[in-house]
């Protein structure tokens, strides 16, 4: 019998898909299942007649695999992962490549990386992304690991991802031990923003404009029409549309606490970790939260009782204005979201190639959009931006936005409709674009109640001062002791 | 020679200052310091005279106190506490007490409380805030760990501790473990709040209404005699009244590059560990972080110019409603950081007493105000209080700030002044009173994409129903692969 060409574990949903996908462009696949009923249900269900061979054991899986071996495991992140490279390690030789497909944390990443290689076996962790569609007609894939197995993975990987236009495939090496998963992590962080810039578009007009969701159909399918053109505005179209079987919307009677697993809370915490400002994922991210406690909101919304005003003005101006706010925040997340790449790839030496990731996130993943392309473009143009509001096109854009912006953002303050996204996302342009903020202030504050010093505007950088501000502290500055 | 009452590690101002403090409610204190130069120089200066004992060694420390010994460490959080605790237990005997007075992460607390007690010593973290000037005269205590410790450090923590005006101490016991630390965290994470509220409100007059330091001075010496009263407006105050020797006030030549130490960053993280929306909090964190990259901000304001038009209105009218805009923020930030008191409590074990943590902060710290007598009533009317929005008289107060707080944030955002924490705490405000959220069409995307499912309106908590929206994609959810 011939000898598979990757060998995968873990048959839930994105692991059959991707299977599936592999077997369609040529490659025999062994698969493994712990509960191994499900290897008997794929091979002699979907996988019947393919070349898709199912295997009951690790020994099995791994005798079954053309060398140097390629397993490739999709279980759940966590501590799955880790028990699986140990059972595997025993069975392997030099020079096999471990893959953990999953949404692994990259600090775990760059962990078993090293452990893996200390074995004297390659370790490859890639994002992979695109839900169970993706994984099956092409993903977005993003590798990161041991370098030396990128050629062995590449040829499968590229040929089972998706592919722009021109025919570039959305993966590439994204760089050493953890990167692809962190890469994967803030993609996932953009796509919480992405997702709640959407819902606050829609809440806009749901509850501002009192709008039906087939009126809010029409809104989006002409959005996937502009600059927004995108996934998930395509499936928000969809989803707007889509009627059950007695003919009602379906959307209407989904209830609305959002689920979370992790990865956006990852992409906020990094950035506090970083110190780069991701205010409107956190914002996503916290939006979630809030979400889920519905019957404390349902008592508070009895306590504060509001009725928002009907709009005064035309309806579809404003209609293109929540567009171009809309356009304008997600401008801002994707600028947040390099900057985090950009301060990580320093704190871990990756040598990220930010076009690159561009590209790999312009098909196949959740995120995809047109917009990226523009993103790849700003950083073909400079390679070293440092944030994407600097670079040309995407200020000219945003300065022809920022008046819409403006005005959707003061009217749902007004009127009392949320928008945590849309509202930091300006706070944060605001901000960045501040030459004074009032810091010197609070670094005032901190000198006086903590003796911390502070720089001057008339003073070279580097050089603390400290101010006796009550004339009863000491001279003593907090060296040792922090507040 | 009489023994001491307590020893204390670490003569930086802080460690300084609280032992002068001792010494001046009659207790005697034995002091130590790494680099002994300082306990000379403490001794033969400041101390001079008094009941403190100068030693040159941990073991010279440790024989010059009375058993059980109580032995305050004020070291840099980190390596540096472990390190001295390694140091001091083969000097220790059962029922001896170690005290962390440091700004210690709360799981490393939770870590070093297990580990002194397994050796018989007893393990206090205990927050300490109110700066140089606090350690001095009175800062707020907040102890947790061994609860056995508790009566031993109780008449020395409540004698030096500052007092409200009915003579109760701002101090005492939190919980065990880690609670002390987590809560003085918190304390932190709210401190964070409170300066970048204030300097939001600076913003707006200094750079919206063109007002020069010494109009501000007014408006927050006013402002001081109102529900706002507290220290940080009390050393706004000062700060903006404060000239140096050349006449020149100080605040207008420091740098607006604000430092953090790191607290305020954990509180966020830890509200993105329990799933809490610290949103204000978080939004401050960041802020910071933005001040600090000055040059790219000098930058970017050169590519996106902006002049602030002048306020058409009343002048003092609107000042008024950014008071208004900062009390109401405020009440957000405290409702958040409770909110995250409460998740973690449960998270951690932890019984805290909400109305007695209110009435720590009352006096002594940084953050202390009139405002946390009112939460003190708040929770002593109901200890189970869900959310402090939900208490009658901060219900009531809300309200009526509700309309300038609106006012204040639009008109921010229509001319372009960076109003992070404000704005956020507005958007939370309005999504928590939001008995819809729209977060049934996010659960709706994920359910499209990843299979996720979702609950319905019309069925009951718990059942989950999946969709296929596309007629493409199986029946297959997401139980083991998280998208």
């Amino acid at each position: 019998m011939k000898k598979a060409d990757i060998g995968l574990v873990g048959l839930a949903v994105m692991g059959e898909n991707l299977v599936m996908n592999m077997e369609s462009k040529g490659f025999t696949v062994a698969v493994y299942n712990r509960t191994t009923e499900k290897v008997k249900n794929f091979t002699e269900g979907r996988a019947a007649g393919k070349n898709i061979i199912g295997t009951y054991s690790l020994e099995e899986l791994v005798a079954s695999l053309e060398k140097p071996r390629k397993i490739m495991m999709m279980v759940k992140a966590g501590a799955a992962v880790d028990a699986l490279i140990d059972q595997l390690l025993p069975l392997l030789e030099e020079g096999d490549i471990l893959i953990d497909g999953g949404n692994s944390h990259f600090p775990d990443t760059i962990r078993r990386t090293a452990y893996v290689e200390e074995k004297g076996i390659l370790y490859v962790g890639s994002g992979v992304s695109g839900g169970e569609e993706g994984a099956l007609n092409g993903p977005s894939l993003m590798p990161g690991g041991s370098p030396a197995a990128w050629q062995h993975v590449k040829p499968i990987f590229q040929a089972i991802c998706a592919k722009v236009e021109d025919g570039s495939p959305c993966c590439d090496w994204v760089g050493e031990n953890g990167a692809g998963h962190f890469v994967k992590m803030v993609h996932n962080g953009i796509e919480y923003g992405d997702m709640q810039l959407i819902c606050e578009a829609y809440q806009l007009m749901r509850d501002g404009l009192d709008m039906s969701a087939e009126e809010m159909h029409e809104v989006f399918a002409a959005w996937n029409e502009t600059e927004l053109e995108s996934y998930l505005i395509e499936i928000t179209r969809d989803i707007l549309g889509y009627r059950d079987e007695s003919g009602e919307i379906t959307l209407d009677h989904i209830l609305d606490t959002a689920g979370q697993k992790g990865t956006g809370k990852w992409t906020a915490v990094s950035s506090l970790d970083e110190g780069v400002p991701l205010t409107l994922i956190s914002e996503a991210v916290f939006s979630r939260c809030l979400s889920a406690i519905k019957e404390e909101r349902v008592k508070a919304s009895a306590v504060f009782p509001r009725s928002i005003p009907a709009l005064i003005g035309d309806k579809k101006e404003f209609i293109e204005c929540i567009r171009k706010a809309l356009y304008a925040s997600k401008i801002i997340s994707y600028a947040q979201g390099y900057a985090l790449m950009r301060a990580a790839a320093k704190t871990y030496s990756w040598n990220l190639n930010y076009g690159g990731i561009a590209l790999m996130w312009r098909g196949g993943c959740i995120i995809r959009s047109v917009f990226l392309g523009k993103i790849k473009e700003a950083y073909d143009k400079d390679a070293a931006l440092e944030n994407l509001l600097l670079d040309s096109y995407f200020a000219e854009t945003i300065k022809a936005l920022v008046p819409a912006w403006r005005e959707v953002v003061a009217y749902a303050v007004k009127v009392g409709i949320p928008m945590p996204a849309f509202a930091s996302a300006l706070s944060y342009f605001d901000g960045y674009t501040s030459a004074n903020l009032p810091a010197n202030l609070l670094q005032a504050q901190r000198d006086y109640f903590g003796a911390h010093t502070y720089e001057r505007t008339d003073a070279p950088r580097g050089k603390f001062f400290h101010t006796n501000w009550t004339g009863r502290g000491g001279n003593t500055t907090a060296n040792t002791y922090d507040v």
